[in-house]
């Protein structure tokens, strides 16, 4: 019980095992591929998401081997070769991988993971990758979503007790830092990744004790100089609020101390929040701040806003750690390229759902920027075009190529950036503090019309003209209706 | 990395710490109090929900103790006595906890867990008890909700890579065979808890060969007694079915072997699955299976099989494993009495919102069974309570009280097992697939009009007269408009 570190090896889809063996079986062991992550669409039909999870697919790869235990487990299934079994016994990723850095803006249908190497390998490691990436950003981008809502107000993370499973609360936790919130309630969050802990009380504290008026002397007493009280256990404006107002008179200010907060999680938060901002005003208490939770999202965040409701700190819960809106971020792994003679050969998956038809090829992803270092769009080229800055460059729409913007004056940035290279690992990931900053910079380099919530502008995520004829020749000469 | 344990004692709100160390302060160490773990609807606006996640809070109640570590990042927050620190140091749980076994079908408002012993210790666990049992009663009750659509075909749990975190896909794999589906594509569950995991073919098999028909072939020559091929990475009917029936005629059929199955992983899976199937037929193949994925949940699927979809296998993924649809299970854990003079007093939470309100005092809960074993109540009784089968039984409807029915002929069963006596565990879960019996049992006790998805019908959760009383009591005693 005394370790986090876990043996996740076999989290993985059957069939990673059985094609793996296949692979080997047939001479492939040593077969070169490229598969690429993306997603199709941004949860709640939001303008972009943000990366996030980068760090524990890291963790899991430098950790990936398989156990004697979990050899004996496969060959009790009487269908892997024994030389495949030696070969997971010995395993070691010699894969280079490339990502996006976490807290990046995303978009659909760009690669955000590049994994280079043996087709084995690269199979291997699909469920953990998706796993680990998918649910971290679904949760950063949810919370980055409500942190836009609360428009510079505090919001603090309270969602463990409603999280899918101990490591949803724990990166969950991680990634709505990430995605923005100021802090979180869970301890393990702040042991482990710096994210500071907050809390106030629970409904059982003040039924504890024979009254509210005493449970809340009793809190003051223990925590005179960080004081949260809970208003709302019997009845939020006749015994709450007049409560703790009588409590920090009698209790807090003669010992030079001041009530911090009080805390709202039922009822109508705007009625009560205005009523109780009232008469903490007229007690002299201005600076109490009001803490508000029960079922918040950035729709209930916006509301209450626009009504004026008097709120400084945003408590969320169950509708952030399970983005309980769109509770799934679909990112897919597919294969984009083949060695063959020594040279990697583009595939395509065709499909009846247009929106399934894969980007082929070796790629590589830029963000190009204005003057003003917003980002105009994401290019996808063939791995060794170079857009020349110095040149005007015409981006157009893959579907609507009719629709085109030449560009002068700006700047590009690739956005894979290599993490293991033969499977050693190259790439450091900052604090998550760190890449929190980070989220908060790269967010401001959007152009407001993604930011907004109803119909945000669609960013441009555009082939190269190269990349655009192979496509489109694939397509040809696959194409069967 | 080899190991599944874990330090999970820190996940928890900060709220239960700073309350701890209140009541350590306060010389209330050893008071004793009774928590209730309960919730207030179930998802997806079903008849009932599925009870799960015991065997995990055993485990965790089991290895609850503080590293050296935990106390030394709880005494720099510079908030908690030494004194306390030292308690937490030599923590040793010494809780009754009861609860419903798992796979037990469990209603709103009936206690589902209860906790009897120390305020702290009591309050400590709130976080992981409701993280653990809302989780997976979460994907119990929605993978029983799937099965329960697919009328006996086989359903296949795919979700991992859309779970939210490791523990999500894990014990999301657990609860989701609990709930009765018939195999895992997760490994690790297979391992761990003894799911069959199963598994066809990645698009990427059938991309990394030069052509469709040579990865069929390849996968035949693999694993010729047990071959399921993806029929749609180019076309299904021009393509995929064709040259899955030419491999089986080629390759299986000359070695005695048969075709297992063909998978649809998109398009118009009714109408692709109609084609196929005659295709197969044709080819002298009527026992090859038809497997689809791609999205489904009970609705879909349930509309596969009205519209006469020719389907053997469900594959279901992303809306089982975040149970999609309705992604948070919201049991809450609230106190329920006080020790006060050797003799446990009641506690009630009023609320502005109606549904807020608790049911005070230590009660039992017993379910009713009528003389075909069906199910017809639970009733919340008193600890002492005895409900006398021998003689007619009233019970009525806690809002509207006129609704009564007596009862004659009847069973009862207490559904609170003691899990831990004073923090020894008194109480062995069965195996996860004996669980699964158990739940599949359980469920038939059930009347039909609990089973359907619209509008099902409320099954009674009453209070016996005495308990109905003393609500009744205490709700005057407080009241405040």
């Amino acid at each position: 019980m005394k370790t986090i570190t876990r043996d996740l090896s076999l989290l993985m889809d059957f069939y990673q095992l059985t094609m793996a063996n296949g692979y080997f079986k047939d001479g492939l062991k040593d077969q070169e591929v490229i598969f690429e992550m993306f997603f199709r669409r941004v949860p709640d039909g939001g303008g972009f998401a943000i990366m996030c999870g980068l760090q524990q697919v890291i963790e899991y790869i430098n950790h990936l081997t398989f156990t004697d235990e979990d050899i004996t487990f496969l060959r009790n299934k009487h269908l892997f070769d024994e030389a495949f079994l030696e070969y997971l016994k010995n395993f070691k990723c010699t894969l280079d991988i490339y990502a996006f850095k976490e807290g990046t803006p995303i978009f659909p249908n760009e690669p955000i993971i590049k994994v280079v190497g043996s087709i084995i390998q690269a199979q291997l490691i699909e469920t953990m990758i998706l796993l680990t990436v998918n649910h971290q950003s679904l949760i950063a981008t949810k919370a980055n979503r409500i942190v836009r809502s609360a428009e510079g107000k505090v919001v603090m993370e309270f969602g463990a007790r409603r999280a899918h499973g101990y490591d949803a609360a724990l990166y969950g936790a991680r990634a709505a830092y990430i995605g923005g919130v100021n802090s979180s309630a869970n301890v393990l969050s702040d042991k482990l990744f710096d994210i500071p802990s907050v809390g106030t009380m629970a409904h059982s504290f003040v039924q504890l004790y024979p009254d509210e008026y005493t449970a809340f002397k009793k809190y003051c007493w223990m925590y005179p100089n960080n004081a949260s009280l809970l208003v709302d256990t019997y009845n939020v404006l006749k015994s709450g609020v007049p409560n703790a107002i009588l409590v920090a008179k009698e209790v807090l200010h003669p010992m030079g101390q001041r009530l911090k907060s009080i805390r709202l999680d039922s009822g109508d938060l705007t009625y009560l929040s205005k009523k109780a901002r009232k008469m903490l005003d007229q007690a002299g208490m201005q600076d109490c701040k009001i803490i508000v939770s029960n079922s918040l999202d950035e729709y209930m965040i916006q509301s209450l806003l626009i009504q004026g409701a008097c709120i400084d700190y945003f408590g969320v819960g169950e509708r952030l750690i399970s983005a309980k809106s769109e509770p799934v971020f679909g990112g897919v792994y597919k294969i984009a390229a083949v060695k063959e003679n020594g040279k990697f050969e583009p595939r395509i998956k065709i499909s009846e759902n247009i929106e399934k038809i894969t980007t082929p090829a070796d790629k590589e992803v830029y963000r190009l920027y204005d003057e003003n270092h917003k980002a105009i769009a994401d290019v996808l080229t063939l791995k060794d075009e170079v857009i020349d800055t110095s040149k005007p460059y015409t981006i157009f729409d893959p579907i609507s190529t009719w629709k085109r913007k030449e560009l002068v004056n700006f700047t590009v940035e690739p956005m894979l950036v290599p993490i293991f290279i033969k499977g050693k690992q190259v790439y450091q990931s900052p604090s998550v503090s760190e890449i929190r900053e980070y989220c908060i910079q790269q967010v401001q380099t959007l152009w407001e019309e993604s930011l907004r919530f109803e119909n945000p502008h669609n960013y441009y995520v555009d082939l190269s003209k190269p990349l655009w004829d192979l496509k489109q020749e694939l397509l040809e000469s696959k194409n069967q209706r």
